[in-house]
């Protein structure tokens, strides 16, 4: 027996064929196209699940069911995408559209939600009953799971953990409030402090790195400006350290997990991003007990989104 | 059928009759004397269970269950109290030590918890399947109720609401951390910070509330200099508001619950805090949604954790 996850993402959708060991046997990609009506979307979804049934000789009887992980607000009781920043969904019930193409139990849940799902049953989450995941990339994206179970929040919106304030006050975030996570945690937000920096600092290794211009930063440069030795640097990523360890740190006190596991572009850096973050987290723990949760990289990486979605009957 | 309710604190036992209507039917009260060994104030928990079982004429047979709310880390699971930072409890388990003397089957859980749980169940947040309950007193405390079941964490340290940084390096918190939300949002914050604004504004009027000695300054005296129109208390409980508008929202962004309750000596001000507090959140909602939390003032009060505890098991 197999299931279908599908991955709808601003770029790309991606179909995946999952057997029963959870793992990954077949995968159709195609772009979004996201200018496109929801209707076309979905019509293509269902035309990717039908080729992935085909391309792999599979009869209708084999698949459980789809999964479909989503961007947005996703009612997961009515299977309705609710609403989705990026994509022209607006109350789309994916399940009534799916069926017209195919007659397959749907799931649904938000892709971030999947993502941190697919971690906690096939990833660095596997075997614990509770974990976190924060997603530290274009923005500060996460999931949560408890006894197993994702944490949607009572109208779907929960598990916006790049939206915590840990400065009030502090740099301005993309949701409209001031001193989110986000706004220190992402890699666009490293990119763009180090920058702040290396503008008043002409001798600021980035700005070599960059080739002179700020737009051409990212997050890797700002790493290896840092691993170089570059000072003024230096102060940038132990400020991101102690940010992300702070973010980290509320985190354990609100849910207490087994794991915290850390996906997104950032989380390349792997041990050299966990273990400074480590340190500090030892010297800020409540009531001075030891660090129990585990702090660890996303295993999955992209297909953490996909799997999860795979899974969402499971 | 009845449960019986133990709320152990650091100043007093109390042990309450809850009847299937989900009532105190009786009470009784008696000093902690939290020197006394764990032993000592167990066979007294005992012997007050007894008590009130006798003086409502009951048989063993009418009580359901024992559920106790104590401080500290509580292991539901073992029904262990681990440590308890008050008291001289280490590793007790309650139910043990009760059935030398009870034959009853004990409940046991984090006194916060239990007082989140009590409003889950008979107050502020009856009908609801998601709250979160803050505690506002000498303390920030908090619980968390997500799909119906306590949120204890994974080592039975969740749910510390209080200590979230939302001021990275900002005002020193008991915990050890900088810039907690308990640092700005507890009645003893409030008292702490507006001694330093009087302390240099001689003509502020909390000067005279306080009989010129800042340790005689209440949270209650801040209120009132600000409902009494003065300028310099004014910005103290304007940015009280901020941070924990701030806080809140952080919590909607995590959660998403039906209701967020505000307890502990703070809520005694009432829809005078709560409605200046609304008007913040509502300007920080993400993606400019609506606030569908309701935010909700305490209804059981200071019963809310002996209830919670005699419930445990519902």
């Amino acid at each position: 027996m197999y299931s279908i996850g599908v991955d709808l993402g601003g770029t790309n959708i991606v179909v995946g064929l999952i057997d029963k060991e959870h793992k990954i046997v077949s995968k159709v990609v195609r772009p979004t196209k996201k200018e496109r009506t929801s209707e076309a979307i979905v019509e293509e979804i269902a035309a990717m699940c039908k080729e992935i049934i085909t391309i792999n000789s599979l009869k209708k009887k084999d698949i459980s069911y789809i999964g479909v992980g989503s961007p947005g607000i996703c009612d997961s009781k009515e299977k309705v995408i609710r609403s989705s920043a990026n994509l022209n969904f607006s109350n789309v019930n994916i399940e009534k559209e799916m069926k017209k193409y195919l007659d397959y139990e749907i799931y649904l849940s938000n892709d971030a939600n999947c993502a941190a799902y697919g971690e906690f049953m096939e990833g660095a989450g596997k075997l614990v009953r509770s974990t976190v995941v924060i997603t530290l990339g274009t923005g500060v994206g996460g999931g949560v799971i408890t006894n197993g179970v994702i944490l949607e929040g009572s109208t779907f919106s929960g598990g916006e953990l790049g939206h915590m304030v840990i400065n009030v006050d502090g740099r301005q975030c993309n949701c409209g409030r001031k001193g989110c996570m986000e706004a220190y945690c992402s890699a666009t937000a490293l990119a763009e402090i180090a920058n702040e920096v290396a503008k008043i600092n002409k001798n600021c290794l980035l700005n070599k790195l960059n080739d002179g211009d700020a737009k051409n930063t990212t997050a890797k440069m700002v790493f290896d400006a840092f691993d170089k030795g570059d000072k003024y640097i230096k102060v940038v990523v132990e400020d991101f350290y102690k940010n992300l360890a702070q973010s980290i740190l509320n985190y354990i006190n609100i849910f207490d997990p087994e794991v915290i596991i850390i996906g997104g572009g950032v989380s390349g850096r792997g041990d050299r991003l966990i273990e400074p973050v480590i340190k500090l987290i030892k010297l800020g723990m409540y009531g001075k007990e030891e660090l129990k949760t585990k702090i660890k990289i996303s295993e999955l990486g992209n297909d953490a989104g996909l799997i999860g979605a795979g899974l969402l009957n499971n």
